[in-house]
């Protein structure tokens, strides 16, 4: 059973893998299975991952269901094989000392996003975008009525740089028993400010970005595609719903159908523009416990990896980023994706 | 002149630069400058870097110092060449809207190790890395007379993996107008265990973890070095002063000489156990106008860049960590590293 640990200076938790630990000399420098290898979430290799969860397959004109683990499936998600969490057992919080610990109970799921090995969420048409957030949602409904998780982590790892072990394209959820301490540090910092203003910071950015432009990518119906004010990284950019909302699952099958239309656009721009970059992919929601509040307001944060600064700013929250938001925005706002049919900004 | 930006959610501030932008096609995915290509921190290419601000030159025995910007020295500072911040002018802090921004200003300068181009710190004798500790302190002490400075930061970025763009030996120091988050949350997180114990709770580890013994991987008179409890990174490990002292700086002479023992030792372990890999140091302090208080105590933090699931855990400040700290400093404890007269935990 893998073991949460909590840190007591900042109360940072951290997974320490205690079953399959690293010794030295399994950190070989290795790179990402090459291409054409064999590829566990290709058709006809269902089983070898672990038995499916659920999957999407087409309509059957009222034939039986097709069987599970079988090709035909157009998403489908799986427990991770080498999870960082176990899915039974109790927590068991206690002292160590002076420190504090629990048991690493969790889940940990692969979504696979597609059966071609050789598309990407940027390529995938928008129905099927849609199907991989309603998966999203599907799993986030079902694991929240285990009362032992605090937050479902949804995010996705695209090219090796972005730490993917894996080429064919899937994103991860991960239900933890705690809140990251970013996540609290969001809802905290947000809630702060709801209660000097009594309205929601992010509200209020989305208002202000849009009267001002400078630094918004697209919008539609629903949603605004931003870079923020004080990015991390160079292009990091966010997909906010327009309206107040504190959870992606709380999300209306409209909401989806123009969520996965601004997402596809985002990625497709940025493909275009930054020529097929690694990325992190991460949605920011409210705890599964507190899914509606005035206070937070649920988003997509999209950070493509362009440099190698890395560590530093790992251990410092020290930051220095060479692109200002508002190139690029400008940038990434008229990148050629005519063929994607974007909204104008402003339209 | 570059920007400092508050994200208005968490209050984290960000260097945007705004001088030299990075356009979309500046993020060539480039490695570092090949073996034996031109190095600006050789001896003889002490013109091709700004002008230096500090260097060690070995005793002339009375005769006139050598001039500035010649070899001879054994360790130099000079201004990086290309800075994060700018140095001149006040910061003018003022509202953009509902966000905060202010001027770059800051200093930015790095710390050539040893002439050597082929040495590293680990492979330096110790009485020149307790030169490069002096010469930390040094700079600290004259850049904290600008009342403009509340926090300087020195770090090393060793590696590629790890950031370094250059692979002759150096460090690098940044001295900030306001306070980075992660160290706002260390200073706070201290300060609220000191104000619930009235100890502090760098002490009290260092009390257990002695106590323990299972993740101490060594100490001397003045240090202790040891794998914390919760690990964010595999053999990530810190050393610590044994007696309380807030600030880097405050440091005696004689503690200097310890520190330089304790980091070659790691430093050696590490190389050892882990192949020579790319590391991360940050030294962790007090801000500079509050350079003595009973909550905070300075040390340094040790994280070597074996894992790539880098961007994920940037966005959500949640950890994975394969390798239990206990194992980590098992195995750096236990590396033969006779020669460097290493003190037996316990001893």
């Amino acid at each position: 059973m893998p073991e949460l640990r909590k840190d007591p200076i900042v109360g940072r938790w951290v997974i320490i893998s205690t079953d399959r630990a690293k010794r030295p000399t399994d950190f070989v420098r290795e790179n990402m299975k090459p291409k054409g290898g064999f590829c566990p979430f290709c058709y006809g290799n269902e089983t070898k991952t672990p038995p499916e969860i659920q999957a999407y397959r087409p309509n059957t004109n009222g034939g039986p269901p097709p069987p599970r683990d079988t090709p035909g499936w157009t998403v489908r998600v799986v427990p991770n094989k080498f999870p960082a969490l176990g899915i039974e057992g109790n927590l068991n919080r206690q002292a160590d000392g002076m420190f504090d610990r629990m048991n690493g109970v969790g889940a940990h799921e692969v979504i696979i996003e597609t059966p071609d090995h050789n598309a990407s969420l940027a390529t995938l048409p928008p129905k099927r975008i849609e199907d991989v957030l309603w998966t999203f949602r599907d799993r986030i409904l079902d694991l929240k009525k285990d009362r032992r998780f605090k937050y479902i982590l949804i995010f996705k790892n695209h090219g090796e740089a972005a730490g993917a072990s894996l080429e064919h394209a899937h994103s991860q959820l991960i239900a933890l028993p705690i809140l990251p301490i970013n996540v609290v540090q969001e809802l905290e910092g947000a809630k702060q400010y709801f209660l000097y203003k009594e309205r929601c910071v992010f509200c209020d950015i989305i208002r202000q970005e849009m009267d001002n432009g400078s630094r918004v990518v697209a919008e539609n119906e629903n949603f605004v595609t931003l870079a923020p004010y004080a990015p991390r990284f160079p292009f990091e950019t966010w997909i906010l719903p327009k309206q107040h909302e504190s959870a992606f699952e709380n999300s209306s099958s409209h909401m989806f159908e123009n969520l996965a239309r601004a997402l596809k656009h985002l990625l497709g721009r940025a493909d275009r523009v930054l020529d097929n970059p690694p990325y992190n992919l991460v949605i920011h929601s409210s705890p599964v416990q507190e899914p509606t509040n005035d206070h937070y307001h649920w988003h997509i944060e999209f950070m493509p990896k362009l440099t190698k600064t890395a560590g530093f700013e790992w251990g410092t929250g020290f930051y220095i980023n060479p692109t200002p938001p508002e190139e690029a925005a400008k940038f990434l706002r008229e990148a050629n994706v005519e063929e994607l049919a974007a909204v104008p900004v402003g339209s």
